[in-house]
């Protein structure tokens, strides 16, 4: 039985970064995303794949116990991303998008999806977020939203909208800045706060993340890593990982919500470690559990 | 009796940030660090002034508990810098700088500043720096040592020196990255490591500050505040407070550098709340550790 929706988008990338190449591999967020969340939940994914979607990346996903029921098989080919990391490996610079089938692909939720208690909107045009929301039986326990920068530059009205439907919208320290006009992180957590959440967080990628209420803030460092190989979809790992733990728990409090940033952190940290999904493949919870521990030692005072 | 020296500057500072402006008033590495020194240990400032320095300075300093045995009057004009940040207001751009008595400035160690057991070589000519060591009767416990990005320039190999003479070596992480050609941290904290240090510390301003040692990392977040008003001397409070707090102790291993790295953090926050020296003025130790231990809140999961 689904319990966690993640709609994003399943796709074929191409990656270079100074430690390695793929070319055509899986990836896309919703990919990313449910796979993090896989390790807690059951999490279905919504998306479209063209006929050139291979049967061993659909046999990966559900042998990690992604549900791939709202996941729509459609005439022409799978999104397809082509991107290239620097010396400072942070920022990809996107090198080719062809959105193939993701073109205009308006998702209908299988029914089992639409009883679901959580929903994870990733990043995505947020007029498609809100429909996907729109589209559930009754509001879910818990609904989290990603952004991006392109949609809060052209669609600012309706990011903000997506901001106070989802009672977690989570967005990076740039973005963050752009949405609500200050450099200052606290300063936009609480402009976040503003727009009907009690909670916010926001993503610093290699610093970590913070989490702030009207009294508080939790500030979770990243894992130190000394070896990343390929930063791509360690956000929507973050998020993914976050959701499923949440889901599992079925508590969001305040409480819980730092435990789950340190397990999306750790989450992430495994994948970067890899090109691609690679170190997904075969990462356990045991693994997870071992590295969620070592958070404590690496910020014990 | 002056247990910690520190060799850094005394100025006058101009400064402009979107949230006020100065005109010549109390700056430089060296008072800041010795200010926040002062909370915890007896710091002895090495440095210079001009006839202009003010009595009212002087007397302030003074009352901090900082001695100026070290501070010579020379005929001439104190140092001056004036700065300005804009909307980011990480990072300063000086507009002017009149170094005035401090160009061609050889310090002499009074007699009791060289039998202390603590120095802290603020950020100058590395040169200058190793001078300063060689001028200590026997080897102090602990030498923390500042660089930044001129230096790194225009004069690496003898930075390096520094940093092999130096218990601690602290620079930022863009400082880390240029010295040793690496944008991972954790790397460039590997390569501090073999230059016959225990321990490397990179600090990454509003990010915090991690402690590498061989075998783990203590990763620390800075202080999430909501008003920067102007983060001149931050890096100075971090490493004065440091110091200080480990003169204090008379112990330097991780668990204490650990403590160590979240004094500094502390009073660096505190000062990045008022103009120039403004909010150091009426600290006290009591705000001090109430903060630390309120970073205990702020890393708890």
């Amino acid at each position: 039985m689904v319990d966690t929706v993640v709609y994003g988008s399943v796709a074929f990338d191409s990656i270079k970064t100074p430690f390695g190449e793929t070319n055509k591999t899986l990836g896309g967020s919703g990919t990313y995303a449910s796979i993090a969340a896989s390790f807690f939940s059951k999490p279905g994914i919504v998306s479209a794949v063209g006929e050139d979607f291979p049967k061993e990346d659909e046999e990966f996903l559900k042998n990690k116990g992604v549900d791939l029921t709202g996941l729509e098989k459609k005439p022409g080919k799978t999104f397809h991303w082509k991107g290239e990391y620097g010396y400072d490996i942070n920022n990809a610079k996107t090198l080719d998008v062809q959105f193939n089938v993701l073109k205009d692909f308006k998702p209908e939720l299988p029914e089992e999806y639409k009883k679901a208690e959580y929903l994870l909107l990733g990043n995505n045009d947020p007029g498609a977020q809100l429909d996907i929301l729109n589209q559930m039986d009754k509001r879910p326990k818990l609904v989290i939203a990603d952004t991006m920068n392109h949609y809060i530059e052209n669609q600012r009205e309706k990011v903000l909208e997506v901001v106070k439907e989802a009672d977690i919208c989570l967005m990076n320290d740039s973005e963050a800045r752009m949405l609500f006009g200050t450099p200052n992180l606290v300063k936009a957590a609480k402009e976040v706060l503003k727009l009907n959440s009690d909670l916010a967080i926001i993503k610093k990628g290699e610093h970590g993340a913070i989490l702030c209420t009207e009294e508080k803030c939790f500030v979770a460092p990243a894992y130190p890593l000394e070896n990343v190989i390929d930063p791509t979809g360690c956000g929507d790992c973050f998020a993914g990982a976050m959701m499923g733990f949440l889901a599992k728990q079925g508590n969001a409090d305040e409480e819980m919500m730092r435990k789950a940033i340190i397990y999306g952190s750790t989450v992430a940290s495994f994948n970067a470690e890899g090109m691609g999904t690679e170190k997904l493949r075969d990462l356990t919870i045991e693994d997870i559990n071992k590295r969620f521990e070592e958070f404590k030692e690496i910020m014990r005072f």
